[in-house]
């Protein structure tokens, strides 16, 4: 089924303890779009500037995304600079220029309004919520949010909470959004504001799923080398995302297995600078992890 | 099969966020017995002071624990005091009176040397290598440690980790010993140090098991109403042996359900304070839980 994401697309400058690169492809909905584009077809929106490279659109649409809405507005690509230290767990934003993204105002292509499944990336409350205006009936909507959109827009934040079907939010977040002091407390608290699946991403600790049934937990596929951990959100949630449209269900069987293709995308994510291992991941690498992922998480009861 | 523990008695004082105890019952082997004797006989052999109530003797007896090996010596029982802050995942030491715990010479009585499955808790590696030289021909012996041996005892945990089979580690230690930056390469490491199996506890993210076939994580059993996260790990550690030596396998499939077990006994101690939960904590309860935690983690591959 379709798959539309509305969201950033950067230039990133990234140093980790093990190496760095500068001015690299990346944003939230670039990322979301090669780890879900493993998984079908993406429809992407977005806003470059002018300097943003022919070459960067050809690689998307060689990948099977569908570019038609990335609007090419007058000034600079948004732009992203930050560090990670030892353990990779801490990460220090160097600069952010947000350049034409500050003031992105998505205009969804008429040929995607009919997209059934919906990633809103992290952007304002206010430009997430013009995205649900113009599309028309959309299956399962899920969105991301930050503690700046929970800090300053929390009114935006609770109306769209209220519209959307899925959120995927950090630990820390899911504490500031709910004021709850334990992760599971924040993630039935985020339940009672309107989205009946809350996923709350702990980075290497993995994640817990949150719904009417209880809360369940996912751990992170265990990764030796771990080099570069920018996007691993994003191509998480495009793993996930691009796993429930493949198979038109959300129910919580197909939700379960769509985390693991989630984690397990994010794992390959973080495996090399940027978004260069999703360049040329494929579906059948994707498969094959998380069958060993599936099986070590295989508990035999008598 | 039979399962002998050895390791520290204690009076434990506790604060958290959400109430307080003083001098209660305590100590790893208590923690690790209580635990289980859930899934069958334990044999504790520790050291207490002239000031131990019979009671707390007649306590555990009662639940099939054979005290036999608990030495009363001149002197206090040990005793530790300490309090968890927001979040529980920080916990200072306010004091450790180590008293008749100083100079612990584990005697192990002979109906207890033909013990199969051993598990040394956190001691000095001389006292836990001097347990190993009194039983004859032990199954799997596991151990656990902590960053002060690491730091002055170096040389003696790593003659321990040659003659052992199994070791529990908490994430912070096993960089420490091995002086890797990331757990699934500190993992690793320890495995060549001797042991076939390493589980690193990384507290309320659960765990990592590493063997020959490589890492495999468990992720915590969601609580929603921590308490007090004392004996967590010991009470880990009891569930994961009792669970072996009940079933008498030490394979990869018993050793995951073992562990799948050591993570729900966990989750119950951590809901009170202190060995309460662990008093009346039933077999029929364990394998209840064990079951949610099995589905929730059964990922359905096509």
């Amino acid at each position: 089924m379709s798959l539309l994401v509305v969201g950033s697309i950067a230039f990133d400058s990234i140093k980790t303890p093990v190496g760095s690169v500068e001015n690299v492809l990346g944003g939230a909905a670039v990322y979301f779009s090669l780890a879900a584009r493993c998984m079908g077809p993406v429809r992407l929106v977005g806003v470059v500037g002018r300097d943003f490279p022919r070459e960067h659109l050809a690689l998307l649409q060689d990948r099977g995304i569908d570019t038609a809405g990335i609007e090419v507005a007058d000034g600079r690509t948004f732009r992203w600079s930050g560090e990670y230290f030892e353990g990779m767990n801490r990460r220090e934003t160097l600069s952010v220029e947000l350049n034409v993204f500050e003031r992105f105002q998505p205009k969804i292509p008429p040929s995607f309004q009919d997209s059934e499944f919906v990633f809103l990336a992290n952007a304002s409350p206010v430009t997430q919520l013009s995205v649900l205006d113009q599309v028309r009936k959309p299956r399962f909507v899920m969105a991301d949010s930050m503690d700046l959109w929970i800090r300053t827009a929390n009114q935006g934040l609770l109306d769209l909470l209220r519209r959307i079907d899925g959120l995927v939010i950090n630990d820390d977040e899911s504490l500031l959004l709910t004021g709850e002091r334990s992760i599971i407390r924040a993630g039935k608290a985020i339940l009672a504001m309107g989205p009946s699946r809350v996923v709350v991403k702990k980075g290497e600790h993995g994640a817990i799923l949150f719904t009417s049934e209880g809360a369940s937990p996912l751990p992170a596929y265990p990764v030796e080398d771990l080099k570069d951990p920018t996007g691993a959100g994003d191509s998480f949630a495009g793993g996930l995302m691009g796993s429930l449209a493949l198979r038109g269900r959300t129910d919580p069987e197909a939700f379960r297995t769509a985390l693991a293709i989630a984690t397990v995308t994010a794992s390959f994510t973080v495996e090399d600078f940027g978004v260069r291992r999703l360049l040329d991941l494929r579906k059948d690498e994707v498969d094959g992890r998380l069958r060993r992922y599936a099986s070590m998480l295989r508990i035999g009861v008598d």
